[in-house]
């Protein structure tokens, strides 16, 4: 028997016996009715015809980070994921996997902001699993989650679908994120936080609007020069930014600078870039000021042209264009 | 570059960057027409109000083994886990978890796995997920799937709805995929497989066949007498099996004894357990017969009362009766 202060994670908790079971009891109580059909393999689910799926694995080092957590950020990055597609977020899946070793109370943290982003973004927790590996094998904790979305319009939303005309809009500040953690394990003194966050409550306002939307992407991993290249790629289109009308923060600006990272490729995790036709970027903007989270959304810029070469421009301020293009290399690993 | 015969997963593989595209590249190159929705970050799916979502990650090792590797049963298992509650498994997410430095080719051999099973048991990849963590922080590759799929009933098919006087039916022998792995990692001389397949077609014959399920669990990790604690938890029932009726092959029973261990704690990956009123009984016997994954199926137990203190006891061949507990330790960790 473990005292309560020290109790840590043992092999036996992923057994299947005694143990495992005490786990899931903690997890149940923790979670309470954010968990759907306890006790099965599969939960049961209700859904429509036109739904969503989708997965992701967070490897975030560290696990406790300014602004959120890796619990957090595995509901925040899996609902926004969806979101992506213009789904609503109702169900997910969580599957926990720990080293042998780890500290139930980090672990009961954890729960806790899994909890609550769950009650925040209106997911509920349809099945999950645990895995215990042992000491070693595994760096502290690995969180998977998969969820289901309804489509909530009939428009063609698509990294494909970005058009000659549209404009390029992001919802806030980009590189928080990616800054925040780099700051964090560089112990840069800093009041930088995460933009971990939901960004479904902002695609619904634009859908509920009827704003024709043609692509949406989170600016994640690789920031948003990456998705950028990945839309231009996939829709055959070249892509001009402006430099000058990007929203960045000094201190985002300055640590990068410091770090000789570029933040147009820094992660953030609660920022959406939307594609549409530039005589919606008003009414686009105006949906999006009027939200917190939207409040610095800017017109960055537009997509100039087809292309069966298609490249990420950047107009800078000194009005020369530079190529943005895919990074070879990891800049900063285990961002999320 | 990497010469091809050496070439290893690198940090940048999971970067967002130009690796990442080389990497999923390869990736939908083997997976084929398996994969619906490329370049999304979220799938579009087509489901019915009625469905079941499931999620497993599987950290077995070693990840190739006798009958098997990580790619087949990290589809087969939640495609089982669908099955379990009587849905028609339709739509899988893959999320890859990789060490640096894992190497290509076993990677290509585990996504030929995914496909192939992907193709045998019907499902679709919605989404996938892939990330890299430096070397020493993950055991060679982890393997998250989540499943959805389609209700084909209208029972009540739960943990919590074993009753009174129904019987207790495998579908096959137990304990071939832990005591395959358990027989590898000690480098026994057998010839001894996994039994790890999809257990989908043998419950869809009985659904099709209007047979009344109860309750239907696949004999996992801790094996049949961890899933039957369950069942008896859940249900607030006894459950009684008879040891001369559950079929162990000779060569099971010998590495278990060997081992020391109890083959009735040893994982399956390609049974299943049927709780069903005992006049079913000849009928599910006689469906499974028909089919070679069920040949060897068996009544091996019954339901024997209501208990506010639930109990799995083993009628032994010399008639006398036993309890078997959950287990309080861990006798074969990463298993699945």
């Amino acid at each position: 028997m473990q005292n309560k202060k020290d109790r840590e994670i043992l092999l036996s908790h992923g057994s299947g016996g005694k143990a495992s079971k005490d786990l899931l009891s903690m997890v149940y109580n923790i979670l309470g009715d954010v968990v759907i059909n306890r006790g099965e393999d599969s939960g049961l689910i209700s859904t429509t015809e036109k739904s969503a799926m989708t997965t992701d694995s967070y490897v975030i080092d560290p696990i406790f980070f300014p602004g959120g957590d890796i619990g957090k950020l595995s509901i925040y990055g899996t609902v926004n994921d969806l979101a992506m597609v213009g789904a609503k977020p109702k169900f997910i899946t969580v599957s926990l996997l720990l080293e042998e070793g780890f500290s139930f109370s980090s672990l009961e943290k954890i729960l806790h902001s899994i909890k609550e982003a769950a009650k925040e973004t209106g997911v509920k927790i349809a099945a999950g699993d645990t895995k215990v590996v042992s000491k070693g094998k595994l760096d502290k904790i690995f969180v998977n989650t998969a969820g289901v979305g309804k489509i909530i319009h009939a428009q063609d939303i698509s990294s494909q679908n970005a058009q000659v005309g549209d404009d390029i809009i992001v919802s806030g500040d980009i590189g928080d994120h990616g800054t925040a953690i780099m700051a964090h394990r560089n112990k840069f003194e800093s009041k930088l936080k995460s933009d971990c966050a939901s960004v479904y409550p902002l695609v619904e306002k634009l859908i509920e609007a009827n704003v024709e939307i043609h692509t949406l992407r989170d600016p994640t991993r690789g920031g948003l020069a990456s998705i950028l290249n990945e839309i231009a790629f996939s829709s055959r289109v070249d892509i001009e930014l402006e430099e000058t009308k990007i929203p960045i923060k000094n201190t985002v600006q300055g640590i990068c600078d410091a770090l000789g990272i570029d933040p147009l490729y820094m992660a953030c995790e609660g920022r959406v870039v939307i594609v549409s036709p530039s005589s919606n970027t008003e009414k686009v903007l105006e949906i999006l000021h009027k939200e917190a989270s939207g409040k610095n959304a800017a017109h960055i810029g537009k997509v100039i042209n087809k292309s069966q070469n298609p490249n990420l421009l950047l107009k800078t301020f000194i009005g020369s264009r530079r190529i943005l293009p895919l990074l070879t290399r990891e800049q900063t690993p285990r961002i999320c």
